[in-house]
């Protein structure tokens, strides 16, 4: 049941209304009350937009790219959805860049949303709840989402590749090619982009991508292109969409567009299942107390974490029984 | 029950077997047959080494500095366990840069252990399965273990973050101050060292991370100090070490330690539960069948995944009982 506030709400969205759209994020953003219910209201309306995953080291201009790489779908009367993932900083206690800050050109433009998102501390449900800000972009109707994430690591990569398109963006001081294998960028990318490319070793690094790219075992027929660009400037920013155009003709072509939406299905519905259940065993304080005890013995080495585990399963189901 | 070959492993182990020592890290690793006994069984002997955490973007020297520091401690007669953390590449099927290439130097050494971890495509138990490495290594008596991570993004911080200690290993290039915050290095850091610093800009980026933890929160009285090294000759590593020891002495002096391994334990046995259970439910063909039709319905757009999510979770708890 929806409660009438966030009826309103959805009626505001539905009508139109960016305020509703933001609060609708914010809703879903902070798990607030009725997020499953206004994501199950919305759900038949996403799958029209375009997702692309902005990933890369820091430092390498990922915001100055992506605030070009909108001004041009702009230029093309196509609005655009950014997302920015953060992860959470005790200075700010949130996304340190705030909405405003990040890219002052746009954040005027009502065909622009932009939001910063913050970890919280917490890996739990990151990815997920960035999918989510973007289903209720989609849903909005936003033609071009992209979700911009500032980490080089396992969970950023996870995060960019809910998207349709990855582009994986490096500059000529990002170290040599085994630096980037290390990394695992190199598996991630659809797309590959050499920015801040009027530096010297440039031209080196987008042949060293290529060459490293012949080593990499065919997808499914689709050859990442590099592109050379200069993100202050706006050079190659073109190029950079045309070639993400073209990616997308291809996954749609390929019938890859629905097969990657039905393996997303499927993630999708097992993380919500586990979170669920995680939620409702961690939440009943009989568990907790259990727990607490548990972690009593282990520490004055009467038990071990392996045991407790395993006592804690136990008391888990015996406790789930009684409450049949 | 332990198997009889896991009980002779067991038994080698015990006797300082070092070829059983890295068969108990394998099972460990694979989460092979007997994982969780072989850890219950072990758990009793750890607590005695120091670990320390090695993180930092790509390309600023870390497995370098991990080496020198790792024949610092040789010549101070303490054995060594290191863990590199890698993620996966599907060129090699597992961490990149196999351990024999790794560090050369050290690979001979029988005071030495080097165990490249991967993670297999996922994230799930990754921080988890490296800190059990950690414990059969810390059982085995290394007095010293380094984990090493290569990305620089949350599951790597999570990673770096098991450990005592937590190295924040930054090159003059690798950005400025808010970059550095941006990729939520600043907060994990409890010490900050500045390797290759005898190139440009060294003490500039030394100057800027003394101020931007001037900036942050005491953390319990800890001021992290600020290390220059030059990896490759050496160069400041021992008093990289030293400030490790200081670090190490504070920890138990403030009673930190064992706060902190309080914490761990937590964690430790939430983990193991949700893991198991996770397990548990996924293994079931029945809920797995399940599973299928659901996502053809949301495909076909007669559900959502929150509708599926729910019914799955119903059609979980009602087999749940009928198997009581």
């Amino acid at each position: 049941m929806l409660e009438s506030t966030t009826s309103r709400l959805l009626e505001e969205f539905r009508s139109g209304d960016r305020r509703a759209c933001g609060r609708l994020v914010s809703v879903v953003e902070n798990e607030g009350r009725g997020a499953a219910e206004v994501l199950s209201e919305l759900y038949p309306l996403t799958g029209r937009a375009f997702r692309v995953g902005i990933t890369g080291p820091p430092g390498v201009g990922k915001s100055t790219l992506v605030e070009k790489l909108a001004r041009l779908c702009r230029d093309q009367d196509r609005s655009v959805g950014i997302v920015a993932v953060d992860p959470t900083s005790p200075f700010s206690g949130g996304a340190i860049l705030g909405d405003r800050v990040r890219m002052p050109s746009l954040f005027t433009d009502p065909g622009v949303f932009i939001r910063s998102m913050a970890s919280r501390g917490g890996l739990g449900g990151l990815a997920m709840r960035t999918r989510e800000a973007c289903d209720v972009l989609d849903a909005f109707g936003y033609d071009f989402i992209i979700i911009e994430t500032v980490g080089v690591g396992q969970i950023e990569l996870d995060i960019a590749s809910t998207a349709h398109s990855t582009v994986v963006v490096l500059v000529p001081e990002s170290g040599d090619a085994i630096q980037m294998m290390k990394a695992g960028l190199m598996e991630i990318g659809e797309l590959f982009c050499v920015n801040k490319s009027d530096r010297q070793g440039a031209d080196r690094l987008a042949l060293a991508i290529e060459s490293m790219l012949g080593l990499r075992s065919s997808q499914d027929g689709w050859k990442p292109p590099v592109v050379k660009t200069v993100g202050t400037s706006g050079e190659g920013v073109d190029a950079l969409l045309a070639a993400l155009e073209r990616h997308r003709s291809y996954l749609v072509e390929s019938d890859l567009m629905s097969a990657r939406r039905k393996f997303r299905v499927r993630v999708e519905i097992k993380e919500l299942v586990e979170e669920k259940l995680k939620q409702k065993i961690w939440s009943r304080p009989e568990v907790d107390a259990r727990l607490a005890g548990l972690v009593d013995e282990v520490m004055s080495e009467s038990s071990t974490p392996y045991r407790a585990a395993a006592a804690l399963l136990e008391f888990i189901r015996a406790d789930s029984r009684e409450e049949v």
